[in-house]
C-alpha cells in the first residue's frame, strides 16, 4: 500500500517540462495531416515496431498520418528469384513489363503487406492500418518518364480523395507507389517524389524522410554537424556548392519541391532512432534537419 | 433534323416493361448491399469488362458492391516462375512459407491489381475501385485449418469495418482473400468461404457466385435443365444425392451457408453471360439459380 | 423446381442494353425536377394509368415530378349543366365572375380530384399525390391579361416554394392552373403557360408536354416525318414558316419560351402511347420531339 | 417631437397583465398543433378575416394551425344550379354521383378556395395558406356509412403525414372533408367529425369548434348560462338529460370524442366575436366552452 | 360549472388588440438580443421583481436579454464599513488599491449576487440567471481613463463571446462592470459606458436604461413633457442648448453613443413603473424616450 | 544554421517514454471531466500559475477542468477589516447575516476575481476562465446544516447544467461555494463537500485535491511513508484507527464519499509541486495518494 514517490525533484520537473512542451503541439496537429517517407532499407524490424507505434499514438490524438514506403532492395530479391536480369541506365532502373510486374508485385504484395502487418500487431483490438496503391482510386496518375526507361513513370496528378477518405474513418493509409495512367498501364514511380506529390495535394503540415542518417550534415564527414534547420534557398545553395553527399541529393530535392509546393515543414529524421517521429512532433527542439520555405523566427 | 421514331410497337413497349419492372428493384436495392465473387478462371477481358460496368451502374444508383476474387490458375503461374514445387493433399494445397509468400504476391500484387485497373478503365474520371486485402484494417481474422496444410486458414471473425467505410465514402472495395492471426502471421483462405463470411457480416442482401456454368443443372449433362430456385434444404439433399457436380459443390456449399448465415438471397450465375449482375439484380424473373433460406412466394 | 432461363441469347442482351442505357440517366436525374403538362382531351384512362405509374417509378429512384393539368373539355360540361353561355373573342374564351366560379370548380374541384385519385389508386399504401391549386401558398401570382377577357390571367410571378416544399416532402403536386392577384381576386391561367412559368421557376431539367399527337411533324399530314430534335430558333423559324399546325402551335410556343427561359429540355410526346414519360426520361434515344436551346452534339 | 405618455395609471397596467399572461401560452404552445374547425354558416367575412389573423399570428409564433372547414349552404346552392334535387334520410344527405360530384366541387373548388383566398389576401407577401382535400396524399380513407345514404362515408383511417408535412413546412392546411377509399372512391365526410379524427391524429393540443353562438348554454334560452367548463362525463350527462339544443349536440359530441381520443382540451368558441380564438389560447380565463377529458384543478 | 363570460363587449375587443399587436413583435424579436440597464438608485424591490419576470418571459418567447448593473450607493456603503475615505475629482470617483478592491467585492460579491438572487427566486425551477463580471472570460479588455483617478477603467474592446455563449445556453448573463487589462488588473468601469459597449458588440436591437424618471423631458420641470422619439442629431443639439438635466446627461449621452455605434434602438425607460421592458418591447407605441439614429416614418 | 543534437542518447529514450505514456492518457482524458480543489492556504503565486497553465493545457487536449475554490484566510482578513468578530462551535464557523455577507464578498469578489485573473492572464488571447458561483443557475441549491450554525449550508442538489453548459462552449468555470436556497437565501458551503457533489453530478473522472502535503501518509510523521494507492474501504479503516493527521481528515473524507458516489478516482496531490496535476493526469505512476472505489489490478 505504501511506495516511494517516485517523481520528485528534478524528474518531476523534467516530466512536467516534456509535458508542457507537448501538448500545445498535440492542440496544434489535431486535425492536420502528416506525410512520412519510409525508405527500403533505413529501418530495422525494432524501428519498425516504434514508428507503427508513432503513428498510431498520434493518430489517437487526432493526426492524420500516411505512410509512403518504397522497396528497393526487396525488388532486387524478386527480380533475382525470378530470374530477371537488373538493368540501369544513369541511375535510373530499366523497367521492361516483366520487370514491372515484379516491381507490382513486391511493393503491393510484399513490402506493403509487411508494413500492414506490423502496424496491426501493435492495435490488435483495433487494427486500422490499410495498403493503397497508387493505383486504388486512381491515387497516382502517372505518364511515362523517359521512353528508354521502359515503364518507368512520373506523377501526373495525385487523386487525394481515397487518401482523406480512408483519413476520415480513422484509418492510416500505407501507400505503395505503383501509378496508372489512364489507359490503365502501371508505372513505377520514385516513392520520394511520389511522397512529396501527395502531402503538396493532401495540404500535409509535415513531409518527414525517415534515412538512416542523422539528417543534413554540413560536413558528411562530420556526424556531430548536423544542420538542424536550413531554408528551400540555402538547401539549394548547398546542393549547388556539392557538400551534400551523394544519397541525401533525393531526399533533399524532394523536401525543398514539398516546402515549394506549399507543405510549411520537411524533415530529414534519423530513422535509426527509436520515435524519432514522435520527438519531432511533439517538441519544441524537434530533431534531425528541418527543411522550411524561408527564414522562420 | 426529321428522323424516325425509333421506338414504336412493340419495342416501345418492351423498353417500357424493362424499365417499369426495373425501377422498383433500384428503389429496393439503394443503399443495400451485395457481395460478388469472382473465381480465378470463369471469366475473360470481355466479361470483366461488362461487369466492372454493372458493377459501377449499380452503384451510381446506390448499390454498394464488394467484389472478392480467387486466383489459382494465376498463383500456379507464379510457384512455376519461382521454381517452387506444387503440393496437395486431399485436394487442398499444402502451404508452406515460401508458397504463402507466392500466394500472396500474385492475388494482392497481381490479381487484384488487374481487376482494379480494369474497374478504373471504365470510370476513368472517377475511379472507385481500390484494392483490399483480408490483413487491411484486420478485415479476416483467421487461424489456421489443419496443420498438415500449413498456411491455409480459415475465418475466425470478419472485421467488416474497413469494406464499409470504403462503401460509405463510395469507393468499391475489391478484395484478395489472404488474412492474419493477432499475432500478424498471414493465411491463404478459401475465396468462396471468405466472400460467404464477408456478405454474412456486412449485412448483405444478395451474395452473388460469377461461375462458367449457367447455375445449378438438375441433370449435369444437360444444359437446358437449369434450377432457377431452390431452397437450402432442397440444395442439401440436392448434394446429399450425388446429384451436383464437383466444381458446382463448393460454390453450392458456399450459397447455403450464406443463406443460413442470414444472406437473404445467394445467387449462381453465368459469369460468362455478360451483364448477368445486372440482368439479376434488376429483372423479375432473375438469371442463373438463386438459392434461398426457405419457399418463397 | 426446373425452368427454362428466360433471358437467353438475343433477350438478355437487349435486356441488359435497356438497363445499362437506364441507370445513368436514373443516376442523373436524382433529385432533378420534370415538369409534365396533361393536356384535358390528349390522354384516356388507360394512358393516365401508365403515366401515374411513370411519375410514382420516377420518384422512387429521386426524380421530382409536378404534373399541371388543363380541362377545356370538362370546362364546357359544367358550364352546360350550370346554363353559362360560352363566349368566345380570337379564340380565347371571355370569362365573367359565373364563369370564372365553374372554370375553378371545374378544375379544382373536379379534374385535379379525378387525377389525383388516380395517382393515389395506384400506390395505396403510400398515396402521395396532393392536388395544388395556383391560389395556394400564392403560387401563381395573376394579372389581368386583357381588360375584354374578363378574368383570364397571366403569370406574373411564380411562388414556387409551395411546390418544391411538397416535393422535399415526397410528394407530388398535381396543380391547376387558377391563380390570384394580390387582392385575392381569381384568374384562369393557360396551363401550357403556367406550365413553363413553373418549370423556369423551380430550376426544371425537363418540361414535358403530353399531347394526341407523335410530337412535331416535319408535314403534319405525315405521320412519320417525326422532328426528333429541333433548336428554339429553328422552332421559331418552323412556326414563321406556317409549316406547324394549329394545334401543335401553343406547345410548341411554350416550349421555346421554356427553354429559352432555362429549361434545359423541353419535350413534345405523344401521350396515347403507355410510358412514353419514362421511355423519354430513361433511354438515350428518347421519343417524341426534343427541344434544346441550342444545337446538341 | 413631445408627446403625452398614452400607458399611464390603469391602462399600461392593464397592457402589462395581458402581456404578462400571454407569454407563457406562447411558450405554451410552441411547436403545438391546434385544428380549428369551421362551420359554414357561422361566420360573416369580417369575422374570416379576424380569424384568418389570428392563425397567421399564432403561426408567427411558432404555433401550428390546421383548418377544418364545412360548408352545407354552398352545397344547396350549388344543387340548385345543377338543379339536383335535395334528398335527406333521418336528417342526413342523401349523396348520389351527381350529388357527389356538385359536393366535391363546392367545397374543394369553392369554399375552399374562398377559404385559401381570405387567408393569403391578409399575407401577401408571404402567402401561406394551402387547400388540402381529403383525397390529397391518402389524407383521409373512407368507408360508406350507411349504403342507403350513398356516397356518405366516414373516416376509416386519417394519414396525417401531409398535413404534418405542410405544417412541417410553415404551411396552414385548410381542409376540405371529401375522403377516398382504397379504391379511390370519394366520400363526403362529416366536417365535424372529420375534424375530431385528424386532431386525435396529429396530436393536436386543443380543437376549436367556432359556432354561432356564445358556446354551451346551462339553460339554451339565456346567452347568460355560459358554461366555461365542463368535463366530457358531465357533457355526456348533459346530453342524455335533453338540456343541450338539437344544434349544439353535433359539436358537443365531436369535442367528447375528442377529448375521449386525447385531445387535451375542446373548445366550443362564438365565431361571431373577432379573434375569439386568440383570446382562448393566449388568456387564462379563455372564452366560450372547455371540454377536458375530467375535472381540471 | 357555469360562469358569466368575463371577456365580453369592450374588454375582449382591448385583449384581443394588445394582443394582435404583441404577437409580431415576438416574432421580431425571436432570437434578437436586448441589453438592460440598471441603475444603482433608480429601483426597488417590487420592480425589481417585476424586472425579473420581463426579462425571464422575453427569454421564454426566444429573447436574449443582457443584464447591466451599476452600484454607487452600494460601494459607498462598503467603503464606510471598511472605513475608506471617498475621495472625488470633477466628479469621478478617485479609485486607489483599496478602493478598489472595495468596488469589486460589492459590485461582484455583493449587488451582482443580490440580483441573481432575484432572478433565480422567480424562477425556481429553472433558475437561468448567471453573474458575470468584465473579468470574467476577458470580457472587458480595460485601460486606464486619466492617471489621476487611479482603477478607473475605460472599455478598450469587448469580448462579447461569454455572453453570446451563456445566452446560446438559455442563461441570462448580469453583468457586473469591473474589467482588468491584458497584465490581468482590475479596472473600475462606468456601467452605462460598459452597457453601450456591449450592447455594440453583441450587435442588441436594443438598448435599454431603466432610470427613475419618465424619461427624457422637454421641460425637466414638467413631468408631462415627454419626448417619445428623438434621433441622435436632435439629442446632441438638446444636450448644447442646455436643456437636459445633469442627471439625464450620461444616459442620453450613452443611448446617442449606442445608435452611432450601430444599435438600431436606444430607450430611456422609468424604471418605477411595473413592466416598462415589457410594455416597451410588445406594444407599438411603447413607453419612455426612444432615441434612433434618425428621422423613423 | 549548424547545431548540436540535443536529444540524444538516453534524453531521447526518456522524452519519447514521457511522450509515449502521456498520448494514451490524452487520448482517455478526451472529453472527460475533472474537478480540481484548491485550497484556500495551500498554494503561492508561483504554483496557481502552473496550475493555471496546467488546467489551460489540459483543456486544449479536450479535457474539461471545473476548478472549485475556498478562502479561509482571506474570510478572516475581511471580517478583520470590518470589525466582525470570529465565532467558532465545534470548529466550525457560526455564521451571522453579517459574517455571510462578508463570506460571500470575499469568496465571490475576490478569491474568486483573483484566481479568474490568474487564469485569463495564462492565455491573454483566448481569456476562458470564468467565475461562477454556486448561486448562478440555481448550481447548488443549498439547506441550513445546523440552526446554530446560522447560514452554514449543505448541498441538498447540484445543478451541474450550468458548468456542463459554459464547459461545452469550451470555458473554464472556477466556483466559490456560496449556494441558496430555493427563496434565495444564500448559504456558505464546505468547499471540500461542494467539489465531490459536484465532481459527482457531473460524472467526473477523477476528483483532485491539492493540498500543501505531498498526499497521504501511512505515518504523518515520515514524509517518505506515501501511501500511492487506497481503496476507499482502507481509507476508512485508515481514519477509524486513528493514523491520519487531523488537517487530512476532511479531504480523505471527501474522497471517500467522492469515490463511493461514483467518480472512478480521486487524489490527495502536493499542490505544491508545479505541475502536480499534469503529473498526476498523463504519467503512469501518477503522483499524491489514489483513492479508488475498490482495488485496482
Amino acid at each position: 500500500m505504501t511506495a516511494q514517490n517516485r517523481i520528485r525533484g528534478l524528474a518531476a520537473d523534467e516530466t512536467a517540462r516534456v509535458l508542457v512542451e507537448a501538448l500545445p503541439y498535440v492542440k496544434r496537429f489535431d486535425g492536420k495531416t502528416i506525410v512520412v517517407k519510409l525508405g527500403g532499407n533505413a529501418i530495422d524490424a525494432e524501428v519498425d515496431k516504434a514508428l507503427a507505434q508513432d503513428v498510431l499514438l498520434l493518430r489517437q490524438v487526432g493526426v492524420r498520418c500516411i505512410v509512403v514506403h518504397g522497396g528497393g532492395p526487396q525488388i532486387d530479391e524478386t527480380l533475382t528469384a525470378f530470374g530477371i536480369e537488373r538493368q540501369f541506365k544513369d541511375g535510373l532502373r530499366v523497367t521492361d513489363a516483366a520487370t514491372l510486374e515484379a516491381v507490382r508485385m513486391t511493393l503491393v504484395g510484399k513490402v506493403n503487406r509487411d508494413l500492414v502487418a506490423k502496424f496491426n500487431v501493435e492495435a490488435p483490438e483495433d487494427p486500422v492500418a490499410v495498403g493503397v496503391s497508387g493505383e486504388d482510386g486512381g491515387l497516382l496518375l502517372a505518364r511515362q518518364l523517359k521512353p528508354e526507361l521502359g515503364f518507368v513513370g512520373e506523377v501526373e496528378k495525385v487523386r487525394a480523395s481515397v487518401l482523406t477518405r480512408l483519413l476520415d474513418e480513422g484509418l492510416v493509409p500505407i501507400v505503395s507507389t505503383v501509378g496508372a495512367d489512364a489507359k490503365g498501364q502501371p508505372y513505377n514511380i520514385n516513392a520520394d517524389a511520389a511522397a512529396c506529390a501527395i502531402a503538396s495535394e493532401v495540404g500535409a503540415e509535415k513531409i518527414v524522410y525517415l534515412t538512416a542518417a542523422p539528417g543534413l550534415l554540413a560536413d558528411p564527414g562530420d556526424q556531430g554537424s548536423l544542420i538542424s534547420r536550413i531554408t528551400a534557398a540555402e538547401a539549394e545553395a548547398l546542393i549547388a556548392s556539392g557538400a551534400v553527399g551523394d544519397g541525401m541529393i533525393p531526399k533533399l530535392t524532394a523536401c525543398i519541391r514539398a516546402v515549394i509546393e506549399g507543405v510549411p515543414r520537411a524533415h530529414i529524421l534519423d530513422g535509426r532512432i527509436a520515435h524519432s517521429l514522435l520527438i519531432e512532433v511533439l517538441t519544441e527542439s524537434g530533431i534531425g534537419t528541418m527543411i522550411t520555405p524561408r527564414k522562420v523566427k
